[in-house]
């Protein structure tokens, strides 16, 4: 039997019943369709809490027309949390308005009174709080004092409307919503191979700068022993020589497995120190999970019945034929037995486990799309269970279902197709359908311009103006980006026109950089990380909104705001590096909370540079020639009409 | 836990877990999102069955791209039904395609045949069906004898394919089907007063010529005793004369309520006469189900407890400030005490049980949105319970979701705002809705060009050809339709400026009629009903598609295909019944099956005219001054290149 409200279309939530994504400080918004029979006005609000508190937190929510229901909730616990839509007919409200349209034609309101005497009487015996039921009985006597219905003072109205009217007071189903830790949906991270810097001590020196340049969280790839069976060489060679390492993904050496540590990289005390260091630049470090094995990885002999053995008694390495992986061994995460799942399940959370000790919080997980989602989800309820500020993130360059299914199932973050999105036209419909799609209700993009793996688009033999613009987008556009080390020393160098490595890639060989190079990127990305971080604009996804560019696709101007309007900043930049670009722009002022007419101050956070801009189609040229590459404006003070300077 | 594969996004399927609907003979359309970890290939199927029935039937789903998987099902008994999706692991396919891609860079596949022929053998042992069994056992020896894996017959491999491996087969949840009568989506109305045919004795001489024109349902409005007290006169005047017969929704007298007969429409046995009548023409009759009293009504006596009494002691009458109707009481379906609820609920089912011991199966439901979604929801589960024929029609002219909701809990047809959709852009916007949105799972939208509450847009003081052009538009945009009689005459004179009510309303009067008339559309609706009949096409709304007429927003183009593609129709209707409407049309030839150069045949069934048109881009006229409101037109075979007459 249905309620005597219908609640259906509930935000947030997953499509399969996983829990919503939040995190701490998070204005999240939560809608729902609220509707009943006949033309009695109703009211809603959501009931929330951490899973296991006995007392609900109320906020309400507004009509926002189309029976639609909105409002918000801030969390500030990490953990499971639960809400609940809850709804009632509104009868103050319905009374009102009823009593001021006969009233208005002159009609008799006599028993209209007498029905609204009983009926603020009854809502003040069932209100929460001596505050309500005493405003809501000083209505009674108002009523009873023979006073015209239409003097009870609106925010009595108001207060007697947000009680919950026990006749038909309708919950609905409980949802479960996750709250991480803020950092899970805001953070800058700095990728890097602690071994071309000699390993976690030199590495441990890189880290000052890293952190001058706004970073907060630096990931390394795998730290443990590299198989030696298969090794690749330079430039992904199946030879390899003895003095190269092979590459870090190629997990597991007699020296040990996913629990050990490179002895090339230091010891444990060494990754200790390491740790300490980054700690003390307010760095957090994260740690790849590669769930793969190197033919020499101890669990090869110790658990052959972890891996798929075939009609010849081999194991199966991982292949995509023609391509052949001889250095890799996958996981078969659905041994034939039960038992044999169960253990390796359990050895898989082990290794987690097990690197939770030194203090890592975050995971990077390597190829998560390889291994069944309901392992997935069985192993993060698991670590978030043990500890929930642990986050994960899913670098699944995979089909668009599959990567939404592993943010549903748990990854705190997403890695995402942004490498391979261009153009303005595809940007904003990328970043509508991850903004203003159903999966912002838990997937959260991770925009990265490179990685060890892609040299991707305009950044293939480009100049340092598309890195520059590449930044800007990926540090702009969502809360959570990342680069790979080298990006911001304009490396560009293709390992050939057939695939997107880099020519002498860092997964095969130690590399030796000049930090010291005149051409850095560095003072951009530092002004970047900081204009994030003073912006809360640019903490949020959902309000991202895209302004015209009069057809030119090679500009993208969007704007951001804080969830309270407070904060509204425009970005505008150039997608194209080898020329200007300019073209008048279409403003939605509204958005950027302007009218139509206004002169306002627009105040360019890259250069210092404060404009005037009237109405919507201000004029903007980009020049990468004459360092340009985007505006970032802070929209300032609406000035008086009349001449400006 | 999730399953081995993830099954989500199934369709059909309603918001909030109530069934979906589908008719005998129905192709219905079944998909969901079907995918796994990893690069395997995924196979999946739709197993359904009327509740009760043991053994599933069983109907493959093929990929449409994006992991979607989609095929059909065809009921063919009324009642409840339920299905669900299987998937699992397509190995068969995926090993083929892993040794045709090493075959081909001439790669040793002998590991690869060797696993071939255990995998065949193990499917061959779980298949069911002694022909797949052995034809998989054949590719077992074929394997076995050497021969290449490229040799064995892409049949068995298919049928390899279609056996779920128990591996990691996975059944989604279950999901509810409702199948109705194949009338309960394919029907053509005519509503009339038997009052203005002098009872039911005369309006038995009215069905010849309403099943002439094609019609298969009568409607009738309620047939129940009239209130006297605060009766309607003519024009909704709030004095009547002694002869004024009042309006048929003031259900109830001394002599009965729902349940009774007004005598002045004839006996029981005059009824039963009546209906007999129907069937012999071949019409089934709708009675109308409005559930409210008027101040007369013997449940106002006998169960004051039903009703909303007022501080005063008064019983409530409907009010919507400033309008009040002192004629009808509604009812209270959710009284104070459990009880009573209860019993106003069985007492309103047994009013429909009384009429199906009559025969009737079709109920025109008044106003269900006054009334609880939670009472529709039980209401219309116990009487399909009772006989799964019976069909019920929501006349809800209000708010979308609330539409939508009374749809969601059972009702099988709606009354839609086609009404007040005049232009060809509103139009197409509204049944791209009906007919592409969510809502076709389970909403059947039921055109009418008028009602007797409502004359409204074109019609009002409108010509013939607005008439014309709007019974086209309902008889062919939608499968169900219907008219309010007098539309054939073109009865066109408004009541006044501020509503939608006929001048002279048949609710308040009797109304006599000309109905040999020469300017009766009755040859035009005959016309429509009989090509509704021959066309599959014109039974289905998921198939309609538009087509440009080069912004002529007054020309509507439109196309219907039956299910299989075997019929395509294509319509154009000229809105404008005041002018010739002219315009290049921009045809989208693949959904009618033909070629971008194709010459082809249309054939107008209005007119028996045919064309010869070429490519996508004919020029049309329609003159209503020259009779001709719309091209209904037949694609009909494609000819032979070069010049043609």
């Amino acid at each position: 039997m249905l309620g005597r409200l219908t609640i259906s279309e509930v935000r947030p939530r997953t499509p399969n019943g996983c829990p919503a994504k939040a995190a701490v400080g998070e204005t999240v918004p939560v809608a729902a369709d609220v509707f009943r029979d006949g033309h009695d006005l109703v009211a809603a609000r959501v009931a929330w809490r951490p899973v296991g508190d006995k007392a609900w937190r109320l906020e309400p929510l507004q009509p926002t027309g189309n029976d639609r229901f909105e409002g918000t909730l801030q969390p500030d616990l990490v953990g499971a949390h639960e809400f609940r839509i809850e709804a009632w007919t509104d009868r103050p409200a319905t009374w009102h308005h009823h009593v001021a349209a006969k009233t208005a034609v002159g009609d008799d309101v006599s028993v209209e009174i007498e029905e609204g005497i009983a009926l603020f009487a009854r809502l003040a015996r069932s209100a929460a709080g001596a505050e309500i039921r005493a405003a809501l009985t000083s209505v009674v006597e108002l009523l009873r004092s023979g006073a015209s219905p239409l003097t009870v003072p609106p925010a009595s109205l108001e207060m007697a409307s947000a009680v919950p009217d026990p006749i038909d007071r309708t919950n609905s189903a409980k949802f479960r919503l996750w709250v991480d830790r803020s950092q899970a949906r805001f953070a800058a991270w700095y990728e890097f191979f602690p071994r071309s810097e000699g390993g976690f001590t030199g590495a441990s020196e890189r880290l000052a700068s890293i952190a001058a340049m706004g970073f907060d969280t630096v990931y390394l790839p795998p730290i443990h022993p590299i198989g030696l069976t298969a090794r690749k060489g330079p430039n992904n060679t199946t030879e390899s020589g003895p003095d190269d390492p092979g590459s870090p993904w190629a997990i597991g050496s007699p020296e040990g497995g996913h629990t050990a540590i490179d002895p090339g990289l230091g010891t444990e005390n060494d990754f200790r120190a390491f740790l300490l260091a980054a700690r003390a630049h307010g760095l957090e470090v994260a740690l790849d999970y590669a769930l793969q094995c190197s033919p020499d990885h101890p669990w090869v002999t110790e658990h052959p019945e972890w891996f798929r053995h075939r009609p010849d008694g081999s194991i199966r390495y991982a292949e995509n034929p023609p391509k052949k992986y001889q250095d890799i061994y996958p996981l078969e995460f659905w041994p034939a037995e039960e038992a044999d799942r169960k253990a390796l399940w359990q050895a898989c959370l082990g290794v987690i486990e097990h690197w939770m000790a030194f203090g890592i919080r975050t995971f990077r997980v390597d190829n998560p799309h390889t291994k069944p989602l309901a392992f997935w989800e069985w192993l993060i309820a698991e670590v978030q269970r043990r500890d929930p500020e642990v986050v994960f993130l899913a670098e699944a360059f995979t089909r668009p279902k599959v990567m939404a299914a592993l943010a549903e199932v748990g990854f705190s973050q997403s890695y995402t197709y942004f490498t391979w999105r261009t153009w303005a036209g595809e940007l904003r419909e990328y970043l509508e359908e991850l903004a203003h799609g159903p999966t912002v209700d838990f997937m959260r993009p991770h925009f990265w311009p490179n990685t060890p793996d892609i040299l991707g688009g305009q950044l293939r033999n480009g100049p340092p103006a598309a890195f520059a613009s590449r930044a800007v987008l990926a540090a702009l556009l969502t809360p959570l980006y990342g680069i790979y080390s080298g990006y911001e020393l304009n490396e560009n160098e293709p390992a050939s026109e057939r695939n997107e490595e880099y020519l002498h890639s860092e997964k095969y060989e130690l590399k030796s950089r000049d930090w010291d190079s005149p051409d850095t990127l560095a003072p951009l990305l530092t002004e970047l990380n900081t204009v994030r971080r003073r912006h809360r604009a640019f903490q949020e996804l959902r309000t991202i909104r895209f302004h015209g560019t009069h057809g030119n696709d090679a500009l993208l101007a969007f704007s951001k705001t804080a969830p309270d309007g407070s904060d509204a900043m425009l970005v505008i930049v150039n997608l194209d590096p080898h020329g200007p670009q300019a073209a008048t722009l279409d403003l939605d002022l509204s958005v950027l909370g302007l009218e139509a007419d206004d002169t306002y101050e627009v105040c360019d956070e890259l250069t210092g540079e404060t404009y005037h801009w009237t109405g919507a189609h201000p004029w903007v040229r980009l020049d990468p020639a004459a360092g340009q590459v985007a505006h970032v404006l802070r929209i300032g003070a609406t000035l008086p009409p009349g001449p400006v300077a």
